[in-house]
């Protein structure tokens, strides 16, 4: 088996390399706190001073970061230091699994391409609970044959791996799926709320509208009206799931997206809005189907 | 097999008293238009020569007309002429078929009740294929038993008969699916065109999101964007399907309903400003689809 | 003087029927509630025991009502009474200044036309303090004639007096013209805020945009932003003004109107549904300008 | 008088540097087309055969150019050359009246503050008619001192010259203002539609909100329903005026300052999106005005 350099060992990026161990890979692992690397080494990781030690002599490198300007400095030399790509052996696979603008991810594919080196951006889906599952969706944007070298790291770590395209890819295919989600969270708790305002039983309606031309994920998997599903984020005062601070960060690389091609896309760029909003009065740590609460607690007002 | 008046035969309520006709029913048919009646009374249906003359002595009357205005001043006396409800049987079922606000829909119930009568709003999507084929889904307002009492009926008609609750319940969980559809038929088409904007395959888009949470109707059956599907409007120039003055209108009942109940509908309510605009520049027969066209034909123009 | 029947006491009719009064008209005033007309009577007001009452011999009827339907079953008659149309005398001026829907303001019109009678609607802007200080905008729907007839009565109540056009104009152009105020208010409240957000002083940036193409009535005399003017509600913990549940009803009138037209208004849909999602935060009876407070309290967040 | 370099002499700069030779500044060009240096030169400027030989011994600096990367990259060194704030003399004062977003504007000016150099970002409006007349307005950020040291300079180009804040608040005005300015525009085109759509006549409306609460500049001065006033765009069928395609480009600034700052703008958004729908119709060099034709061409449905 190869060897992994695994770099950023937060709440998602510490399980993943815990997967890539127990799936019999070699991987050294780097993250500023020092105890999450001591706790990956007590798994059986090597452990490396700085991300640039990590990286050299792996075979694959995997990044989990928190924003675009990490990856960016992370990877390519600037002022105070080198980058990744100065450093890795010729032939080093490069895959960061952060979510980011589209921008940082070509930036860094093209600074790539520059050495020789193929870099593939794959973003992840799936929480924390995916990460520790090994159950990750995975979107990935690079060449056929990067993808292709990159299964086997990806299997270690995820359920459904998509390849979406060239460099950027993964990025542009992930938010243009969370920005949608956003979209279908918000328009079905209007149209619940609406039914509910008009005497409906929710649960009634929801069944109707699954099955009908109004069905989406969110009626199939994560209904936001409390009680109408079991073991979901509603039917627990929205605690556990997906904050709406991480859809509010989503929506913003969204909009930043669509700035970057000339799109126009009112309804993501209204969900923005009514999350950040949602945001503002306190709810950015709760499930982003809290939402459902901004259309709720209407009196039947009648003419 | 027992006695149904018809009135209204449209494009819609001709085949469906055709297939009333062919489940061995008794028919009665009445239309302001007489070719209407002719053509059913070729295939078996007795005619009348009013609307009340048709649902006298009728177990179950069944209407299918173009607006609420039309159905009150059917079913109930007023001025000018006496109301169905004061002519017919009792114990005679009456079963609306058309889209129309709850509140007509309610106040007909209503006046129903105070003579005795059942009444069901039961508006059906599907179609005209759909008439025709005798799949319509029906969604169901009203009593348990009249619900009870309706299901031959229906069934002869359509495949999937949904009970949404009492007097109006129908229109109000048609109304909810139909504006929900129009948000997903929206966000779809402009996360499908960001994707492409930024040189992605709107096929690969479309398969990944398909089975990732942005999952939704659209995506499953009714894919906006040309050729990403075989046998959709989309990939026929938007001809056939459901027209977008259709939509204009189900947005318009539902802007109706939500101020109606003091309910805000933000995605609905720009679905509506989208739809009619898009109407408005002559694209009101063509699918509802089209509205894909409003976001594409973007060139990619890069900072 | 002329001889004025005035129906509808409120906190609006009340003081205006006063002021009739003080100009010297003859005064005859009914509502449901005998306190209301007590009050009058004390300042020189004939009373009556009903609407009909008040109006029969009047040469003007002045109508100050919450809604439609409270205008239509007044003035037309139904199955339970007699309007005012049928008993008041031939040549008699019909003058509504309720905010209602434009229909039934052309409904009632429609029905005075067929008996020979001139009707205006003539809704008012200005609230209780320019009711009570006679300084009101009268915008008045109605023919020529009526409108010059109605001059002396609406001067002893108002200062501005706009004729719009025929029956229904002056509810059309009083509500185009406060959905297009509610949007001034959101929009300009976000674009304070946006600059808040980047450092900016709101004094300085408001003087800015006051005089820039910016420019609009809420900068000049309504900031909604805390201390940027005095003796506006924004300073004053938004309390008096014009409050949310009345400018929810005005909107729900404006969505009204859009819906019969078929005309599209994006901005002024939107800005209903933000303000009805105000309303339920428990907001409806502080002033509209509150609605500032859905963007405020951002901690400025850097990438 | 002190020495102007001019840098960027397109339709804006080309007019702004005449007039500083007009008002007696000695001013020395450099544009990458050796044409518009040409026409500059006949009426009297010194020309320069690089931006940084323009600069060198100026005593103040003036750029006019199309976007933030390109101002970054004249004024702070990269890879490839040195910056304008590399060759200076000590004391120059530095003018930027591009408009770009403000981050690029507060990279400069903290650039510029590291060397001791006094730098304003000093957006302008008012169109290449300002340009010429010499009345354009400037929103300027930077320190109290560069701004009293820029009055000279900047008075003799324009005609109102505000003070927004330090570095940056003069693009964040200016964006602020913008996007207010598109807002009113939609919002003002869609009420006025609303009202024609019910049969008022749009300049009777027009006068009748230009004094009430829904007042504001677009019905002040810039109309955007055909033949209510005469000598603006929507007059000659949207001609001259500001163009569609750079009203997209200002609300893009604003929803990148927007995304910046964590701020919510649901009515900027909108509007953004609703200008680049109509953008891609082919009416990018149109005035912005024409985004009334969206409304318009409604046949009036009744119900």
């Amino acid at each position: 088996m190869s060897t992994v350099a695994f770099i950023g060992l937060g709440n998602m990026g510490g399980p993943m390399a815990l997967n890539l161990i127990k799936a019999g890979f070699t991987v050294k692992v780097f993250d500023l706190v020092p105890a999450a690397m001591q706790t990956l080494a007590e798994q059986g990781a090597l452990t490396a001073t700085s991300a640039c030690g990590a990286a050299a002599g792996a075979d694959i490198v995997v990044t989990m970061l928190p924003a675009g300007k990490h990856v960016r400095s992370l990877y390519v030399t600037d002022d105070t230091s080198k980058g990744l790509i100065d450093v890795v052996a010729p032939g080093t696979l490069l895959i960061d699994c952060s979510t980011i603008d589209a921008d940082s991810a070509r930036f860094v594919a093209q600074h790539a391409a520059n050495k020789g080196l193929e870099f593939i951006d794959a973003p992840v889906s799936g929480g924390t609970a995916g990460a520790a599952a090994g159950t990750l969706t995975f979107i990935c944007g690079g060449s056929d044959t990067a993808f292709e070298q990159a299964q086997d790291a990806l299997n270690a770590m995820g359920g459904n791996i998509f390849h979406a395209g060239g460099p950027g890819a993964g990025q542009v295919a992930k938010i243009c799926n969370n920005m949608l989600l956003s979209v279908l969270m918000v328009a079905t708790s209007e149209s619940l709320q609406m039914g509910i305002d008009h005497g409906l039983d929710p649960k009634v309606l929801s069944e109707i509208m699954k099955v009908s031309s109004g069905g989406n994920w969110t009626l199939d998997k994560y209904n936001p009206c409390p009680d109408v599903m079991e073991s979901v984020p509603s039917s627990n005062d929205y605690q556990g799931g997906f904050m709406v601070d991480l859809m509010v960060k989503d929506l913003g690389l969204s909009q930043e997206a669509a700035l970057l091609s000339n799109s126009s896309t009112p309804m993501g760029a209204l969900a923005r809005s009514l999350y950040v909003n949602h945001a503002k009065q306190g709810n950015g740590k709760r499930d982003f189907s809290s939402i459902f609460e901004q259309f709720a607690q209407s009196e039947q007002i009648k003419k």
